[in-house]
C-alpha cells in the first residue's frame, strides 16, 4: 500500500515556501507484531505547529528536518499484526503528522466515537483547540459570573469556544477578530454580546467603547499590538492569558513587548501563559462537559474543512492571512 | 510654631528639579479639639513617590499640585487637643508628607515603638518597603524551598529585604545591583548566594553563569532590560512579580515592552504586579514575624539616613541615580 506523507525539509524564515516541505510517497513496510495501520481521514491545522518548525527550545521537541511534518489526526484502523490496543474499523485521534497513512504500536492514541460527534471535531472543539479554550477559560482565566471577558482571534478554533464557554458561565463576552463576516458571525451565531474588528478602526478606541468598565479577562491568541491594547483596560486583579502570539509566529522583525506591562503593577493584574498539554489527565471530563454543551445547543462548532494533502501548504496558510472561519481542517481520505 | 513644608509645586517631566518643589514655613495653627501635633523624625523615600507625582490614573490618586509632598513619616507627638487618639510623647507613623509637623485627628495613625526599633526602621524593614518585601516574596511569588531567586534592585530597601527572606525560606538567591561595593554587600553582609553587577559586563550572561539551571522567580524592582534578560530564563511555572520599575518612571522615551513575553507561554510562567497596600490587613503579623527575624539575627535593617529638609531633593535623586545602600530615609529633626 502507498502512503503519501509531506516531510518537513528546511525551516522557514518567516511564513513557510514552497522550500519548507516536499510530498513524497513510499509503500508502506508490513506491520511489525502488535502494529496498526491507520487510514487518515483528517489532519488538524493550527498555529502552534508554526511554532514547532523553529529550531529555538520550546514546550515541545522541534520538528526535525526529514521527519513527516507533526500534525493532529483522525483516522480509522484498516489493518493490524498479532495482538493490539484497537481493532481494525476503530477510529482512532493522535499526532500521525501529515500524511495519508500512519503506522502505529497504539501508544498515545486515543479510540474516539464518529456516531457521537463527526471526526473533524475531535481535532477541534473535542481536540486540542478545544481543550486548550477549556481549560484556559476555566482553569487559567477562572472566570467568574459578571466578568468581561475579550478574547483575540475570536472567530478562531480556540477564541472561538472561550467566549461561548464564557457565555455559559455568565460573563460579558466581546471577542476581537479581522473583517465584518467574522464579526458579524460571532455575534450572531455564536452569541458574543458585542465583536472589534481590528482591521476597521483604532483597537485602542473600540475596546474603550465596547468595554467601558475595563475587563478582567484577556484572552490573547495573537499577541503584538492587541496585546498592548488590552493592557490599558485591565481592571483590578485582571486575568491576561498567554494562549498564543499568532501575529508573531511569523516575524522577522525582534519580537516588540507589551510597553503597557505596567498597567500589571497598578491593577495588581497578571499574565499567564498556558501549554494546554499539562491538562492532558482532565481531557476526558472536558470532552465530555463539552459535548454535553453541544447536545444542549449551547456550543456551536466552527469549522472550516478543506482538502486534499496536495493542497497542505495553501491551506496552512489561511491560518496566518486570516482566510478562514473557525477550526482549519484537512481532510486527506478522498470521498 | 513654624513648619516647615514642601509644597508640590510642578509636575516634573523625567527627573524632578529645582521648579519640582518649593520649601515654605507657616505658623501652625492651634489644634482643633481631637487633634494632635506630630514632629516629624523621619521622612521615607521611596521610588513609589515618583509615580504619585504624575497625573496619571494610578493605584492612589495623585499628589496634587499645591499640596505638602506626600511620604511616609515617624515622629513624636508633641501637642494634643481635648480627647485624642494618641497621647503626647506617643511615637506615630503614617502619611505626614515632606514637612516638620504635621497636625492630624490620628486617623492612618500607628503607634510604634521606639525601644523596640530604630524610629527609622518603621519606615524599612517594618514599614512600606518591608512589607512589599514580606508579602511580595511570600504571599505573591509563594517561594518554596529550593526555589532559585533573583531579584533586581537587590541593594535597596526592598529588594534587599526580599533575598534576605528568601534566604532565611531555603533558596538560593541571586541579587543584581549597580557596582562592586553593592555587590559584595549583599553577598558579604545580607548572605545572597550570588550578585550581578548591571554596570559590568552582559547581564544576560551573567544571569546564565549564575542561575546555569534557571530561576523560578524573579523580584522586579527595575523593568526595563533587566526585566526582559530574566524572562529568557523562566524555569517552568516561575513566577515573575512586578513590584516596581524604577528604571522607567523618569523615562521620557516610551516605556519599552518587554520583548523576551513569550518566555511566559512557552514556560507556564506568570507576570504579577502587586501593591503593598492590599495587605494592610495583615501588616500586624508581618511586623511581628520580621521583628522576630532582626532578633534572631536573620535579618540585616539596611538604612541610608541623610539629613535636613532643606536637602531633600538632592537625596530624593539618589533613589534614582544609585547612590545610596539600602534603604533611604531623611532625617527631619535636627539633633
Amino acid at each position: 500500500m502507498i502512503n503519501k506523507k509531506l516531510l518537513f525539509k528546511k525551516r522557514p524564515y518567516g511564513l513557510p515556501d514552497e522550500n519548507t516541505w516536499e510530498l513524497t510517497e513510499e509503500k508502506l513496510p508490513d506491520l511489525l507484531e502488535g502494529e496498526i495501520l491507520i487510514e487518515h481521514e483528517y489532519i488538524s491545522l493550527d498555529p502552534a505547529m508554526r511554532g514547532w518548525m523553529n529550531e529555538a527550545r520550546s514546550y515541545i521537541k522541534p520538528i526535525e528536518i526529514g521527519e513527516v511534518m507533526r500534525a493532529g489526526s483522525v483516522g480509522k484502523v484498516i489493518q493490524k499484526s498479532g495482538k493490539t490496543k484497537f481493532k481494525i474499523g476503530d477510529h482512532v485521534s493522535g499526532w500521525g503528522g501529515v500524511q495519508t497513512h500512519c503506522i502505529s504500536n497504539g501508544e498515545n492514541l486515543i479510540k474516539v466515537d464518529p456516531l457521537k460527534s463527526n471526526l473533524s471535531t475531535y481535532l477541534g472543539v473535542l481536540g486540542m483547540p478545544g481543550m486548550t479554550a477549556y481549560f484556559g477559560i476555566l482553569e487559567e482565566a477562572k472566570i467568574k459570573e459578571g466578568d468581561v471577558v475579550l478574547v483575540s482571534g475570536a472567530a478562531g478554533a480556540v477564541g472561538s469556544l472561550v467566549g461561548q464557554i464564557a457565555k455559559i458561565k455568565g460573563c460579558t463576552v466581546v471577542g476581537i477578530a479581522g473583517g465584518e463576516k467574522k464579526c458579524n458571525y460571532i455575534k450572531d451565531n455564536l452569541g458574543f454580546d458585542n465583536s472589534i474588528d481590528y482591521k476597521k478602526g483604532n483597537v485602542i478606541k473600540e475596546i474603550k467603547k465596547k468595554c467601558p468598565n475595563g475587563i478582567d479577562v484577556y484572552f490573547d491568541n495573537v499577541g503584538g499590538e492587541i496585546l498592548d491594547a488590552a493592557l490599558i483596560f485591565l481592571r483590578r486583579n485582571a486575568r491576561v492569558i498567554l494562549c498564543g502570539a499568532i501575529s508573531q509566529y511569523n516575524n522577522k522583525e525582534s519580537i516588540k513587548g507589551p510597553k503597557n506591562y505596567l498597567s500589571l503593577l497598578v491593577n495588581r493584574a497578571s499574565i499567564k501563559g498556558m501549554i494546554v498539554f499539562d491538562y492532558v489527565h482532565k481531557y476526558e471530563k472536558a470532552i465530555s462537559e463539552i459535548s454535553g454543551w453541544i447536545e444542549e445547543g449551547k456550543i456551536t462548532v466552527n469549522e472550516d474543512i478543506y482538502e486534499g494533502i496536495d493542497n497542505f501548504r495553501s491551506i496552512f496558510l489561511k491560518l496566518f492571512n486570516g482566510d478562514k472561519m473557525g477550526k482549519l481542517i484537512l481532510k486527506i481520505k478522498p470521498k
